[in-house]
């Protein structure tokens, strides 16, 4: 079956990024929207739409839209319940709203899922069956593959790794979930981690000690980085092993700012999930980077469309 | 489809159970093998199947055989890895060996994925999509139905549910694994965590202070008791919260002796997992016992064989 032109469109806080797709390859450059011009769903559906229309002035063929956002939906209804970082998108029917002035099928799915499945179809997670992907950014968010499908969960909310525990008596997390990874690991956390670690050390705070200066720092032999890396790793690879003893998969793909960190990251935390996961889970198991960045959302909700015009789910 | 009259095999510690079974109903008394009264494999195969070989002359007519054991096994070979409590079960093909002797297709797999099916297929879990089953016992396992299909892992070694970490700091797991919920809620570590509340405030430690000697003293008003559930349930629910976040379920059964306490450990699990989760998870879930207990293992070994000769699973 030959991929059909589809559009797929990264709605994120900061833009709304749309392009042409066939397959893994964009067709087009990368369209975009600034989100917080735009005063509402009303009027960020009319761009989106807008832009939509004119892509297809010189692409004519495409045959659907796929959607990644921030946030969390409803996968059947097309809907959106609410959005991070972005107001007013309560119980949108984004899909309808699109459908209805382009006449194209729509499909929506949010932006971890999307990652997921372009890592999946395309990227580091190509030809495996059970795949856990985590990102690792300001929050920490996943997308599950199991038996060679997508998977969503009951109310469509599954893969929330970031909101995994830790610790049962841990930090509290957004809903009353102590422990919550996200606020070991999140980009701020490590940050406001780091910083503490050199004070207590009587160190100077380095300027420069986001995820991404620390990983440098670390690589030129700075040892509180190297510290502060390791103990990253050693909350993720609690975390993960925890999800390896659940689901058994064959690869985890990392991806995400923070695991631009690389070696300075995967090598502990590889060594880590070796020392406490049983022979049949490690061996069977491959902990990998993430092959695409920026492009993973407009990748994996294309994806998402063509798979949605060839074999719409049965829901 | 009628359903076939097969043999379940509940492949215990203490003593191996076989009956026939039609659907949900056991159509003999249980079979009963003293499991330690032979020595290694070769002796108990034999007894399996001269007790199988029996049970047929009086149904002629049983079309396979579903097998559940205490351990690790490879699904699609039909080998056990190696069982808890029974020596010598390193790399046997127990499938092969019953298969040849008697003729009848022949299906193993461990006995928490027995459960699960059992109580997916005819009870607690019936008619849902996504199921999460956690037995609660010695020690603690699991099994997952997702996707309206039993979900074994990538080396059928998902569903660890007692390996998971509830304290990336926590008490030793035995492959390493820091805070693997099983060290904090197997039997014997409830009763020794209660004896130690006893003594802690002075008080004399009950006789039976076991988890089902606990339930009782809970239910008559032992305060002390009573905090040691709490203590069970506060534990629990930090991994439940995990496997909800990760998997979205529609609902987790649960069964095993220890959740023989009833309401003592339901109540106060479920307003744990009320108080850590979204909204959209926890109303979409429901945390109720299991309904089998001694039979869940042949019930759901019995299905699995009737699944196997009807659609038999491409690997």
């Amino acid at each position: 079956m030959s991929n059909p032109k589809v559009i797929g469109i990264d709605f994120g806080g900061t833009s709304v990024k749309l392009a042409v797709v066939e397959g893994a390859e964009l067709l087009t450059e990368v369209h975009r929207i600034p989100t917080q011009e735009y005063r509402g769903p009303d009027a960020l559906i009319e761009a989106i739409v807008g832009e939509v229309q004119t892509i297809r002035e010189s692409h004519p063929t495409v045959k659907a839209i796929g959607i990644g956002v921030p946030g969390a939906v409803d996968f059947s209804k097309g809907v959106t319940y609410n959005l991070t970082n972005v107001e007013g998108w309560t119980d949108i029917p984004l899909c309808d709203r699109i459908r209805e002035k382009t006449g194209l099928p729509t499909v929506l799915d949010n932006d971890a899922n999307c990652m997921a499945f372009a890592e999946w179809k395309f990227g580091a997670g190509r030809g495996f069956h059970n795949v856990i992907c985590v990102t690792l950014g300001t929050g920490v968010g996943g997308g599950l593959i199991l038996n060679d499908r997508i998977y969503r969960g009951s109310a469509f909310a599954a893969g929330e790794i970031g909101q995994m525990s830790i610790d049962y008596d841990g930090v509290d997390g957004p809903y009353g979930n102590s422990g919550a990874l996200e606020r070991y690991i999140g980009n701020r956390q490590i940050e406001e981690m780091a910083g503490e670690m050199y004070r207590e050390k009587g160190l100077p705070v380095p300027e420069n000690h986001t995820p991404e200066g620390l990983a440098d720092l670390a690589r030129g032999g700075d040892a509180v980085a190297g510290e502060a890396w390791e103990r990253v790793a050693r909350y993720l690879a609690s975390c993960l092993m925890s999800t390896v003893y659940l689901l058994n998969p064959d690869v985890i793909v990392v991806g995400g700012g923070v695991a631009y960190a690389g070696s300075i990251l995967f090598d502990p935390l590889r060594r880590r999930l070796k020392e406490s996961l049983t022979v049949e889970c490690y061996d069977n198991l491959s902990v990998i980077p993430a092959e695409f960045g920026n492009t993973a959302g407009i990748l994996g909700s294309s994806a998402m469309a063509v798979d949605f015009v060839q074999s719409p789910p049965v829901i």
